[in-house]
């Protein structure tokens, strides 16, 4: 086996790196890069200018040959210091990621940069992936950059805005009726037979992807890490990449400390979560999941065993949100100046949760990951108190005077 | 008079710096802040690391007493490399600077961070301004994180849809009915009688905001200004503040070349073109004005004047573009992984008109400014013909394989 390969995240059983949408043959479980990562000087970061992810943390991808016209200025997305919320919930420092700054509007496009670099080296010229949502714009803006012929696949229950915007990148959408579990593993054979790169949820090159939240964060935080990370829990990959990321940092003897995560999961679905409570090594498939924008609404997540694995290795903590704390975490974060979509406002939910519950000490110091743009779903909004005042122009200074505080 | 102040930017007459909402009294044309500007190193930008748009580029904001807290990671946003269309319209080279990747996803949030810091230096406790799209959702978002009582003046017809994502800030929505015009004057006492810092589109603060394109493209493409920039022409503001920062960088020493400006309107408001083809010194109001998404909509361009003066003495390029060249536009954006709405595709097919007409040459290079997220008005998607294949599971590889390339 080259140095550069794929491993089973549980038993570590070896595959080539050119192995797409594999699992583990014995575990059921997902493969990630495994590479040579040497020490980095300490001062490595503060020389580092390149934008584009793969040139600028270099060391962390030197298995990559990657072509930087593939990327569409993903990640170095702002970190947003809380202006009021870190006094009002009580903790020592508080700031927000703001991963609506990507280029398709979520962090998705960190994990699509990276899974199109891999499809392009290994000569794909099909590109895609099964999302209605996030991940299928994110895969059709990359695909169609590419210049791949990219394919969208899509539960049958999808409205037609959603798939107007991701075929306005110049994706083929189909809607697939049928039953979508077997759908996931169908692709995996349709992917092979038609040499279409599907860069699914536990793609581990879209994990890898992830890892760069962790090297930005050490970067803006000057290599204070925070306690906490909150991040919101769908498929598990998200977690699974910032953790890696952090672990790398050590590896690498950059760092010495790794901060807690946080993995937040709506009531509404939360698979993980239910396991971790009741114990269980292996996820359970969630029945009749329904979220408020559908974003966290996967069932049975594919890295979600590994969440469990890697939680109890770390002292992570796991938690559950309704959607009233989610709806309320969604204001708070828009007085922030910062507008989210609901599944994105699971993790500042969680973090609220966690502190009210004295789970993490008030002298935390917290980073909440904010995934996507409240513009990705905005009947949400209608779930909120609606308030506009209308006025004849001649009455708008007595309006404007009873307004006023 | 002290070192820093406003003046009028034709006649050159000086007023104080802290005056809000002022246009010239003997002119009737909008203000600029003038301010002491020496030499700049030439090597000064490459030692620049601060994120903060003040403390990065701080030079050219030594009049302001800036406060971090207030801003909310406006700029740095990426330069995209044309992957499809520099060869197919002919250009030595092509980017887009992306400016959906700001906090509200357009440009309108590098005038608001610089405007607000303005409001709270002076004392404001009251913020706004008038628009019902991205200039409202902007001021919105900011006067909201600065904890001021914020207001969004709006025209009468405004879809519920487009104030629910300005109200979710925090900011009170007030429709207006009446004059539109009489409206934006009135504006100006009600904020003087209520201390209210309305922040509208000739604040000189906002076009101080807007000097950052100029600093981030020097930056970003290495000291090597482009040929020609392309810009959506509206209040004129963005066109203003880019211009006064490539003069600002030539007046500090640091570069000698100016890029040609492009501006573009569409022809369903065209105020500033007409009056530039029919060789006006002064706009005149557009009447029934329409365009796709009602983004560059003002009639009666509040900077569009001083447009004209300098296109002048620069020597830049004026155009109209008809909807379907728009809508051509925002397709090939999209290809190329950039979804932007149909006022910031103007901007694209303004450039495109220009090759055809020869009006520039095809060694040139070029950025175009994508000023705002096709998420922000997804309706215009129906314009575009519609495909979506909808496959039982069993049928999906034959579909497939008629499909595929």
């Amino acid at each position: 086996m080259s140095e550069s390969h794929l491993a089973c995240v549980k038993c570590g059983h070896q595959y080539p790196i050119n192995l797409i949408n594999t699992r583990c043959q014995d575990c059921d479980e997902p493969l990630e890069v495994k590479f040579e990562l040497g020490k980095v000087a300490k001062d490595w970061f503060q020389a580092q200018h390149a934008d584009f992810f793969a040139e600028r943390y270099a060391p962390f991808y030197s298995y990559l040959n990657p072509d930087p016209t593939l990327a569409l200025g993903e990640g170095q997305t702002a970190l947003v210091p809380s202006a009021h919320l870190k006094a009002k919930i009580g903790l020592k420092d508080l700031c927000f990621k703001n991963e609506t700054q990507n280029p398709t509007w979520t962090f998705k496009d960190r994990g699509t940069a990276c899974s199109i670099q891999n499809a392009a080296a290994l000569g794909y010229k099909r590109f895609g992936t099964l999302s209605s949502g996030n991940m299928g714009a994110s895969v059709a803006a990359y695909g169609g950059r590419a210049g791949m012929q990219t394919f969208i696949m899509l539960k049958d229950n999808v409205p037609r805005e959603k798939i107007e915007a991701l075929t306005v990148y110049g994706a083929l959408a189909f809607k697939v009726s049928g039953d979508y579990g077997q759908l996931y593993d169908r692709l995996l054979e349709i992917g092979a037979d038609y040499n279409i790169y599907f860069s699914l949820s536990d793609d581990p090159l879209r994990v890898e992807g992830y890892k760069t939240l962790a090297f930005e964060l050490f970067e803006q935080m000057q290599g204070q890490l925070p306690d906490y990370l909150a991040v919101p829990l769908g498929s598990g990959g998200l977690w699974r990449g910032i953790l890696k990321g952090f672990e790398e940092l050590r590896a690498a003897d950059i760092t010495s400390t790794m901060p807690k995560l946080i993995g937040v999961q709506a009531q509404g679905n939360s698979p993980t979560v239910d396991a971790f409570e009741k114990g269980l090594e292996r996820i359970e498939r969630f029945e009749n999941s329904l979220t408020l924008d559908h974003v966290l609404e996967n069932p049975y997540p594919p890295s979600g065993n590994q969440v469990l694995r890697k939680l109890r290795t770390y002292e992570g903590i796991l938690l559950k949100v309704n959607n009233q704390e989610i709806l309320d975490a969604m204001l708070l974060l828009s007085r922030e100046g910062i507008f989210a979509q609901p599944a994105s406002a699971t993790a500042l939910a969680g973090l609220i949760q966690a502190v009210k519950k004295d789970l993490i000490a008030s002298d935390s110091r917290a980073v909440v990951i904010v995934t996507g743009s409240g513009l990705k779903y905005p009947p949400v909004l209608k779930e909120f108190n609606f308030s506009m005042t209308s006025v004849e122009l001649g009455q708008l200074p007595q309006v404007l005077e009873s307004a006023i505080k």
